[in-house]
């Protein structure tokens, strides 16, 4: 495959460009102009790093224009900025709606200097003007305390990617352009964060992209050369090698490589009009002909020296093309006069004089390289998704109510109904609502989905799919096995102005804690930034959950999301664990209809008894967290213990416990409480969903013995209650990391969350009772030694037991 | 690069073998003779799924011989073992010193098979013998509660991999040789696994591969093309694609496809036999040359049917070569008597009867075909470490001591000495202890690691290189930007006997907490498991910590990983949080000599005031929490308050928050607590480190307000000590997860973290204090202001402020 040429073309970014489409499309002016607006983008990058005052050097730069602290990262600026102002020029030419992603993040610079000579930067803060004051403010507040960070925060107008945390661009490219078709996501991506395993297969994601109603993705393989320390794997591999992962990975890679301005000018020019010209025949060969397929989409591999234009060496030290261009590029100028001048001198080197007017405004001939209006990658709408976002149209769920006439009869999946709710969804919502998962959606049970949308597939077909492979060009559902790529795929797609559910194996969540978290933190900051829209909320829908992974084993039994999300701020996390099917139709219409949270939806795929009719089932959810009459015994009175749960399996368990201790002790006055909404346990202080201490109080009372039946880790609940004035009192039962393969009682047995040792916790914990109720503690002792032993003889549990909950 | 002909080359798994090598490597004979063996492994992975009774079908099948619960995995079982036999073959004819992982996990009937079979299961569980009896019980036992599951667990002889989280097979197997360099790695991977992030950039592992002192890994993607319910990518693309795809990552692949027996086992003897040749001439090379080099090491692209050998059709389905054999492939048998008999004539074809002697055990010339002894893959020792493993030569670590005179003088940063001590473990063990992080190694500064271990690189070297890029073909340190890919590896050197340290920004721990996760589950299972020999700790220094990411921001402030390690098992887990140089020392010493745990180690980075000398942290660190004698005024009386940390910018803290007391209310009574094993605070019924009641009482009373500045989220201290009797006077104080950017002061104020808010904090909780401190209060809510203002004016923290701390 590798030809001797190409195994051995050189890996330098040093030279002439080298480029894979050759031709000079743009006049000698033209290169002229837009190397001025590339300079002045790279001044507006070194005066945020390194200025206070003096922003355009109009003084000679001293000491007291410096920034007291430097911060920021200089080593991605110069490759993304020349990436930028080219296809602004494609943009103008082309008209076209593009947004800019910015993989690398700590190139904030650049993204921000290009919104700065766009205007948007001072249209969203008029405060940042295009003047020399505007530009003073604009240096100072960069990596500066209570301003802005290095990355492409949320601030950032045209941002929908803040590259804090690497290896989602590319799926959040992909999320932003699907169902928008007409949409170009240009997209950086750094060599330091293709390393990621996140970025490292979501460039598959062009198997899952249709050229007739998704938008493209344009990546551009920055070869940098450097990670903070360190080479890049990419930037270190043969030509031939990098050229066949990109085909393989299925991409057409166009190289542009080199450092000298005029020939790189020239080539970017010519590639990236190549690379537009060949999406938009992919897009209009499909859309002419009605007939979708997958094309090898073009991309491009920039390989630039790192920190491009700034000094070669430093104390004979290299600089640009060496990682120590990487931040701050020169650090001792506050402490080093020499290098006070050599960066004085660097920054001159840009001419500012002649790229800004006396006013401190960008010159009208380069103001008019860039788009105006909305097609300025700043502007455009879709990066603040909530400007343009619509209500979903959602059928009413009660429609999709299971009839329940007596809690604890009907068995049947709790997925069931929802999914056919979920289906009419999709129906209902054909360019604005995805179904995300990775590769689990049937096991899940949600395969009624599949019935008005299938999974997007463009993948070779094979006969065997006809066979119940629901795979089409044109689905709604996404499946890939890669929980950050689906994860990536939703983020990006509520960040532009849609709707959508991820759904997961509860104990593989995990593998996205990290980007869950960072889109909580996306979704925190976006709340203080006044022109941001809210967008709709990412709803994950947790199932196959922890108590119904007996058979599965250790290795898939982990509740701990939770713990995860409780850290998140308040404003924007929401848990939700309905105890049965109605309930969980309620909540997921709730969801469905809020927005800027992260919601977590916790419920077992298998069936279940039912306990709630509707019209009961929509009253609890509303209330979060409730009393049920029906399963209780101390009407009118206090009680004499409080039986609690949260989570489905845990309610069942409960219910069968109380109901074992009310046949057995009847004189006993016994509460059962249910908990939805998991952050009403947590103070109202704490969360606007919490419940005050009087409503804590006459719910689970003060001084009562409480045994809580929890889903996930029993910790949480402790965590949650710890200033509640009777929590001494409170007993949480949950899963202790108790786990092999079991039964599902087995496995509750393991971790005491059965009905049997929640009765025997009652009865232990309600006072005066050891001694009447020994006899029963020993009966309920014996019961659960009985039941272990059938499910380990037998190999399931005993239908007798499991079927059984609730005789009143 | 493509051709017409591989473009079009079919991706069917069916027809007779198309393979990259050709000849026929071995004879007719022993193809039928292997082809046998491949039908006992068979045979056996379909009792395992269905039969409690009856294993030899001795008797015609019935439904008493079925277990009532049907579960396990058969799609991968086939090409699995098959790859397996035939590797045992050239472990013979060559003497092969080789372990077995498993990628896509779910096959472990495949290598229980094959365990089974070698006699290794039967040495290590004599009473599962190989017999009648004994495979009864070996089928009874799987994936049946109280038995083994249907992963490769810790309870299956020759395995490091368990593959209950897909992803993690190529750098465990990575890990496995480092330092092993006789050691050949057979590793399948999943083409359903193959989709997951941490796999797809674990392929450019071979970029850190030394070919003179590491072992090798011989991949083998296993196109089976289904996941659970989808086709996989990797087998859904072009012929072209997909060889390109692996030639990018640096590999040779090497394609065995096809479903007809006799011709695959042909290509698969001598597709393998290349394979090993080439990977034997390339150590050779290198290894007689002296000259390390990168190779493009082979690996085989080996496309079978899924569920290959079941029957194609089910009812008109398709159950070969689909989806429908992910699991169980007949699951109706225990309801359909028809297709009962399907079974029972489908375990019939393999024809048990010819494998097997009378008493049940494999005839002999079968069983010749297997390697012995250690050459059993499931018998090697690597795959127990622990049986094999060395104890770390260590220097003493009090020889590197911070010398301090007085608390809170010398300024100097934690990791300084800490670095040097690490040098001296690599350079005394220089075959069995690395160094590995995420390019993060020298900015966590640890850089004094490589005056004896550079970092592994064999990528391209360009002249910048010699200008400190500290790259070497045969480092100790083990860099690239994949936490996933690092921990992997890690987790592969530990659990093959080594010893190894991961360091990392905190706030990125979190994208491989699912691995930890899986990593400790992994361990406590094996506590279990009686042969299993304990192996060296994982060991994670968590650095670049919340309280000093005030300038990069939100997005790089996420301290909760404590908070997922906390859910672990007491058994496995610990965590350290040593407040100053020496006692990290200290600390790091401790975990590196420890086995069986993961040790998370909190430390930052940046320069920091120091506290104890060496003597002093030693006792300190032993205890793992102490009352600071020197700090406290308190000394035979009862204190009027305790101030409490744990962290060392907690620490720094809250000792001038105690400062700034006595000197404003110098009657009051101080104690000045430190934490340092984080589980000392749980009662000690929860954990072994845990404190007692009384021991809880003793340091931190039952009555008096505790003010605790916590390093991380709050409100995991309240979980930890909601059983303690004062809990309710434990105000905790810590990142409540309010960031941007800041100075360090600054994003403490915002957290309530900074000296002002905790002596404020003490005031407003010590009884009888408000009134008379009022004043006291105003100027410490006025200085709060003022070192805000301060901050944000000039871009740093006052010095003045900063560097203070202790007066006494």
């Amino acid at each position: 495959m590798a030809t001797e040429t190409m195994e051995n073309r050189s890996i330098s970014p040093y030279g002439p460009a080298r480029a894979t489409v050759g031709g000079n499309s743009i006049g000698k002016d033209e290169v002229a102009l837009m190397h001025k607006y590339f300079n002045a983008t790279l001044y507006l990058c070194l005066g945020m790093i390194y200025l206070r005052d003096n922003p355009l050097l109009r003084e000679p730069l001293k000491l007291e224009h410096l920034k007291a602290r430097l911060l920021g990262h200089w080593g991605t600026d110069a490759g993304q900025s020349f990436t930028y102002i080219h296809f602004n020029r494609l943009i103008r030419k082309y008209d076209l709606d593009a947004l800019f992603i910015s993989g690398p993040g700590h190139g904030a610079p650049a993204v921000l200097a290009n919104a700065y000579l766009e205007g948007t930067y001072s249209e969203v803060y008029p405060n940042i003007s295009e003047d020399m004051d505007g530009m003073r403010r604009f240096f100072k507040q960069f990596s500066f305390p209570g301003g802005i960070g290095s990355h492409v925060t949320p601030e950032t107008p045209g941002s929908i990617h803040e590259g804090g945390e690497l290896g989602y661009s590319i799926s959040h490219a992909f999320g932003s352009v699907f169902d928008h078709p007409n949409l170009i996501a240009l997209t950086i991506v750094g060599d330091g964060e293709a390393e990621t395993g996140p970025l490292a297969t979501s460039w598959h994601s062009n198997k899952f992209l249709n050229p007739i109603t998704d938008g493209a993705v344009l990546p551009v393989l920055h070869l940098n050369g450097y990670k903070i320390n360190n080479p890049t794997i990419l930037a270190r591999i043969s030509h031939s090698e990098l050229e066949a992962l990109l085909f393989g990975y299925g991409w057409t890679p166009y190289f542009v490589e080199g450092n000298e301005y005029s020939s790189m000018h020239q080539a970017m020019a010519s590639t990236l009009d190549h690379c537009v010209t060949q999406i938009r025949e992919y897009q209009q060969k499909a859309r002419r002909s009605g007939q979708a397929f997958r094309p090898c989409w073009p991309m491009i591999i920039l390989r630039t020296p790192k920190g491009w234009s700034a000094p070669r060496k430093m104390q004979d030290h290299y600089l640009e093309g060496f990682w120590r261009s990487h931040q701050v590029p020169i650090t001792d100028v506050r402490t080093s006069s020499t290098n006070l001048v050599v960066l004085e001198k660097w920054m001159r080197s840009y001419k500012p004089e002649e790229l800004f007017d006396g006013n401190g405004t960008l010159i009208k001939e380069l103001k008019d390289l860039a788009p105006t209006a909305h097609r300025r990658m700043s502007a455009n709408p879709v990066t603040n998704g909530g400007s343009i976002v619509k209500k979903l149209q959602i059928p009413d769920f009660r429609e999709y109510a299971f009839e329940v006439n007596k809690a604890g009869v009907l068995q049947a999946g709790n997925m069931t109904n929802m999914a056919k709710f979920l289906r009419d969804v999709v129906q209902a919502n054909r360019t604005n609502f995805r179904v995300f998962g990775p590769d689990e959606t049937e096991s899940n049970k949600l395969g009624a989905i599949y019935e008005v949308g299938k999974k997007v597939w463009f993948g070779t077909y094979l006969e065997e799919d006809e066979d119940g492979g629901n795979l089409a060009y044109e689905g709604r559902i996404m499946e890939m096995l890669s929980e950050h790529t689906v994860e990536g795929w939703l983020e990006g797609y509520i960040l532009s102005g849609r709707h959508g559910l991820l759904n997961c194996y509860e104990s593989f969540i995990h593998i996205i804690d990290s980007m869950v978290n960072q889109h909580c933190k996306w979704l925190e900051k976006c709340l203080e930034v006044e022109w941001r829209q809210k967008v709709a909320s990412l709803n994950i829908l947790l199932t196959a959950t922890v108590w119904r992974q007996d058979h599965n084993g250790f290795t898939h039994q982990d509740p701990g999301f939770l713990d995860v999300i409780a850290n998140k701020s308040p404003e924007v996390v929401r848990v939700y664990l309905p105890p049965d099917g109605n309930c969980l139709l309620s909540v997921m219409d709730h969801c469905l209809q809020s927005s800027n949270y992260v919601n977590v939806i916790v419920a077992d795929k298998q069936d279940h008894l039912q306990f709630l009719d509707m019209d009961d089932a929509l009253v609890h959810c509303t209330k979060g967290v409730g009393i049920w009459d029906w399963a209780s015994n101390d009407q009118g009175c206090e009680p004499d213990v409080v039986m609690a749960a949260c989570g489905d399996v845990p309610t069942h368990e409960s219910l069968a416990a109380t109901a074992l201790l009310r046949q057995s002790c009847p004189s006993l006055k016994i509460r059962f409480v249910n908990v939805v909404d998991l952050f009403k346990l947590v103070s109202h202080a704490t969360h606007p969903h919490g419940l005050s201490d009087d409503e804590f109080r006459a719910i689970f009372t003060d001084d009562k013995p409480v045994i809580f039946n929890f889903h996930s880790y029993p910790w949480l609940i402790h965590r949650f209650t710890y200033m509640r004035k009777g929590q001494h009192n409170i007993h949480v039962t949950g899963y202790r990391e108790k786990g092999n393969v079991d039964t599902p009682l087995g496995l509750a047995i393991k971790n005491e969350t059965d009905r049997f040792s929640l009765a025997i916790d009652a009865i232990d914990r309600i006072p005066g009772l050891s001694n009447s109720a020994a006899a029963v503690r020993e009966e309920l002792i014996d019961k659960r030694i009985r039941a272990r032993e059938t499910a380990y003889q037998e190999g399931t549990d005993s239908e007798a037991v499991m079927g059984w909950i609730w005789p009143f």
